[in-house]
C-alpha cells in the first residue's frame, strides 16, 4: 500500500489532499516561498497524527506540522520537492476543558490564539499571549515558535505561559505531559525543549496553559520621549512604580510614525512630529480604572520632571486606547505601503540598546547613504523590529537585491557585538538558518544537533528547519 | 600521570582534597547517605571546571557536582565506590555583574543564594528566590535541582528566574549561553534542559538571572480557614484581589502547627486551636505600606463574609511578619523533635488538593491506625509536604522501617490518581529514582534517557542520579 493510501486510512480520505488549490498550506505568510507538498493531511485527533507519523515514518516520508501558517521565517511550509508531508493541525481545535481554580486551561494545538482569549474571557479569566496573528494563528503553532508578542513584559513568551504538552514523537509515540502543575521536578525538561523547537523534534498535539484573574482596569498611555535612553529611563520609572501592572512598553522610532501618518491619515499619531521617539505604555490594574489612572498619572509626573518624558497622554476611554494601540499596530502595514524593506527581530540587553542603535544606524547611513530606519518593537523586553527601507524615490526591488545581505550583516553582526539575538520572537525556520550558524555559538550548535539527531535519528520532523539538514 | 596528579595540574594541589575528614562533601544533608570520593576537587574558574572534566572523561571517571550540599534526594554526594570525582563548585562565588537598567544579575555558580539576594538588595533590587537553605545552598545548585520555595506563586520557579547559563559540557566543551534577553529564539532551549538536570547532562558554572524592583512594602497575614476547599476558595480571592501582588500562600494543618506549639513554646502559633488549617499570605505592594494594608484588609474583609476564612490577623510590623514566617519556617524542626518521619514533596493541581488529601488521609488512617499527618506546604503553587508521623508513642524507628515502602505507596499511588507529580520541588536524586521509573510515563522516560545519551554517552556526570545508571 503506498503512503497516500495508508494516510487516507489513518485520517479519512476528504482529509488528504493531494489536488486542487493548496496555496493555503504550501505558500507561506511573507509570499518569500511557495513549496509543493506530497500531500496536505490534516488529522482530528491525537491517535490520528500518532497514526500519520508512524504511516511517514515507514515510508521515510519528512513531515511538516503547521498551525495557522502564519510564521515569518519559512518554518511551516513544504519544501518544493514534492516529497514532504504538510501536516495540518487546524481540525485538532477543542478546549479540552478550564480549570478556574488551578487558573489552567487545557486546548488542543489547532486551537485559535484569539479563541483562547475569548474563551478565558468569558469565565473572567485572562490567556495574556496577544500578538498581530492572534485572530488566525495557532496554539500550536505559537508553543512550537516560542512567540512573544506585546505583554511579554509582563507575562513572558508562549513558553512561560505553559505548563505542559502532549506531543507525538518522530517514532509516533504519544508523550502524554499536559500537567496543570505550577512545580514539577521529576526528570529533564522536556516540554521546554518541544517549545520552540518548530517542529523538529516532535508534533505539539495540545498544551495546559497558565491563565490569569481578568484586570479590574486597563489603561493606555502615549509619552514622547527625547532619545532611547531616555525611553530606557522612562522604562525603569514604569517597572518600579507600576511594578506588575506594567503590561506593555512599545517604543516607536519618528520615520515609523511618520510612515503611519502619511499612509493612514485617517489615523491620528499623537506628539510624534517634534520626538525622535514615542512610547506606547499599557497599565493593568486589578483594582479599578481610577487606581491605574492615578498610577498611570503619577509616573508621568515622575517622569515629565525627570526629563526622560516631554509629552503625554494617557487614553481617556476604551476606544482611544485602542486607537494607540492600532497606530502601534498599523507601522508594518504603512511600511508595506511604502515600498519592499529587510526585516529583522532583534533582541539586546535593555541597557544597551540605546548605543546599539546608535552605532547600528550609523553604520547603515555610511553604508547606504540615504537609508530609512523603522525602528519600533517591545522595548519591554528588549525586542526590536529594526528594519530598513530604501531611500527615498529609490528603485525598492534593486535595493532589496543588491543590499539585503550587506544590511544582514551590519545589524546582525552588531548585534552580536551587543550579546543580542538575530532572532527574538519569529524563530529561525529556513530564513536564519545560515545566519544562525554564524552567530550561534559552536558549542551550542553542536548541542542542538546532538538533540536533534538523538530524538528525530531519521530526520523526517521539518528536516532543513531550525538546523541544516 | 593518574587522574589525581592531573587535577593537581589543573586546579593545584591545595583543591584537590583526598585524605582528612571529607564529611562536608560526603555526607548528605538529610544524613540518609554517606559516600565516598576519589577526590574533592574545587575548580576556581570555568576554564578549570572544563580541565577537570576532560581529565575525569579521559580516565572514565564519575563527576559528580555540587553546590552547597543542602539537596534533599541524594543527588549531589558520591555513591560509595571511592571512585567518583566530587567537584564542589563552592569556590567559583563571584557576581560577575549587575545590569540594573536590564534587570539582571550575572553570577557564578557557587556564590550563595543569601548573597544573590543582599547584593540585588543592595541596588535597590529584588531577587526573589528564597528557600529555607538560602544561607548555604548555592545558586548553581537551585538552577541545577530548579529550586521552589516560598515566592513560586509570583516569581515562579529557579527555572523562571534565569535567562541564561554558561556550561561545561561532558565532553569539556563551554557552552557560553550567559544571556540578558528576555527573548531569544534562535533554537533549541538547551538553558531550561540543564536546569533541572541535577548535574546529569552539564556543569553549570555560571548563569544571568532575572531581577525585579523591590517592593515598596511587604505585609503578612495569618488566616484560619474551616477547610482546604476554604483555602482554596481563599487563594482564588487573593489572586484576584491582590494580582501579582499575592508573593506567598502557606497552608498549614492543625498537627503540623500543634507540634510546633509543643515543640517551640516560646513561639506564639496563632488561631490554630479552633481550625483544622491555617494560611500564611504575603502581600507585596510597589506602592505604599498603607495601600498593602488596605488591599489586604479589604481581601480579608471578603474572605470573611464568604466564610472562607474564620478569623485573621495582618502582621503590625515586620517582627510580627517574621515571627509568623517562623512559624510556618519551624514545622519541619518541630516534626524533627517528634520524631522519625516520611516526608514527601508531592504537587497536585490546586483545584483537587482538598479531594486529594480527604482520600489519601483516608488511606493511610486505614492502613495505620493512628497515623498522624503533618501537612504543610505552598499550596498557592500546589505543592504539599505531606509527611506521615508515626502513631503518638510508637516505636519510630520500626515505624520507618516498617511502613516507609508501604506509606510511599499510598501517597505516589494517590497522586498520580490526582495527575500530580512524586518530586515538586526537591528533584529525584538517588531517593526517588525507582519510583521515578512507575510514575513517570515510558515515553517520557525515554526520551530523558536519549537525551542523557546524546550528550553524555559515557554516563561520566553524576551517573544514577534521576535515570537508573
Amino acid at each position: 500500500m503506498n503512503l497516500i493510501e495508508t494516510l487516507r486510512g489513518a485520517v479519512g480520505a476528504a482529509n488528504v489532499l493531494t489536488e486542487g488549490d493548496l496555496s493555503a498550506w504550501e505558500q507561506d505568510w511573507r509570499k518569500r516561498e511557495r513549496g509543493k507538498a506530497l500531500a496536505v493531511v490534516r488529522p482530528g485527533s491525537t491517535a490520528e497524527v500518532a497514526a500519520v507519523v508512524k504511516a511517514c515514518a515507514a515510508a521515510g516520508a519528512a513531515i511538516v506540522a503547521q498551525g495557522g501558517n502564519t510564521g515569518l521565517v519559512g518554518g511551516s511550509t513544504p519544501d518544493g520537492s514534492g516529497t514532504q508531508v504538510l501536516m495540518s493541525l487546524q481540525r485538532m481545535n477543542k478546549v479540552r476543558g478550564i480549570d478556574a481554580a488551578n487558573l489552567t486551561m487545557t486546548v488542543e494545538a489547532g486551537c485559535v490564539l484569539q479563541t483562547l482569549q475569548e474563551t478565558a474571557e468569558r469565565q473572567g479569566l485572562l490567556f495574556p499571549l496577544s500578538l498581530a496573528a492572534e485572530g488566525s494563528c495557532t496554539i500550536g503553532g505559537n508553543l512550537g515558535t516560542n512567540a512573544g508578542g506585546t505583554q511579554v513584559v509582563r507575562y513572558g513568551n508562549a513558553r512561560e505561559l505553559c505548563l505542559g504538552l502532549e506531543v507525538v514523537t518522530a517514532q509516533g509515540e504519544v508523550w502524554e505531559g499536559l500537567s496543570g502543575l505550577r512545580k514539577d521536578n521529576t526528570g529533564y525538561d522536556l516540554r521546554d525543549l518541544f517549545i520552540g523547537s518548530e517542529g523538529t523534534l516532535g508534533i505539539i498535539t495540545a498544551a495546559t496553559m497558565k491563565l490569569y484573574p481578568l484586570p479590574a482596569a486597563s489603561l493606555t498611555a502615549w509619552a514622547a520621549v527625547p532619545s532611547l535612553e531616555a525611553a530606557v529611563t522612562l522604562l525603569g520609572l514604569a517597572h518600579k512604580g507600576l511594578g506588575a501592572g506594567l503590561t506593555g512598553f512599545e517604543v516607536m522610532g519618528q520615520f515609523a510614525l511618520e510612515l503611519v501618518a502619511k499612509h493612514f491619515p485617517q489615523l491620528r499619531v499623537p506628539l510624534y512630529q517634534q520626538t525622535p521617539y514615542c512610547v506606547l505604555l499599557e497599565n493593568s490594574d486589578h483594582e479599578s480604572q481610577e487606581h491605574a489612572r492615578a498610577q498611570f498619572e503619577r509616573l508621568l509626573e515622575n517622569a515629565l520632571e525627570d526629563g526622560c518624558v516631554t509629552d503625554a497622554v494617557v487614553a481617556e476611554n476604551i476606544a482611544q486606547a485602542h486607537q494607540l494601540w492600532h497606530v502601534r499596530e498599523s507601522i508594518p502595514l504603512a511600511q508595506a505601503e511604502e515600498g519592499l524593506n529587510i526585516k529583522h527581530d532583534i533582541s539586546i540587553p535593555v541597557s544597551r540598546i540605546p548605543q546599539f542603535c546608535t552605532e547600528a544606524d550609523a553604520l547603515l547611513r555610511q553604508a547606504i547613504p540615504g537609508v530609512r530606519l523603522v525602528n519600533f518593537g517591545h522595548l519591554g523586553d528588549g525586542n526590536l523590529h529594526y528594519n530598513v527601507q530604501a531611500p527615498e524615490g529609490g528603485d525598492m526591488a534593486a535595493f532589496l537585491r543588491d543590499c539585503e545581505p550587506q544590511v544582514n550583516t551590519i545589524v546582525y553582526d552588531a548585534v552580536s557585538r551587543y550579546d543580542g539575538s538575530i532572532s527574538a520572537e519569529h524563530g529561525v525556520g529556513t530564513l536564519k538558518r545560515e545566519k544562525l550558524e554564524k552567530h550561534k555559538s559552536p558549542v551550542a550548535l553542536a548541542l542542538m544537533r546532538s538533540i536533534k539527531q538523538s530524538l528525530d535519528p531519521h530526520n523526517l520532523l521539518n528536516p532543513g528547519r531550525v538546523l541544516k539538514a
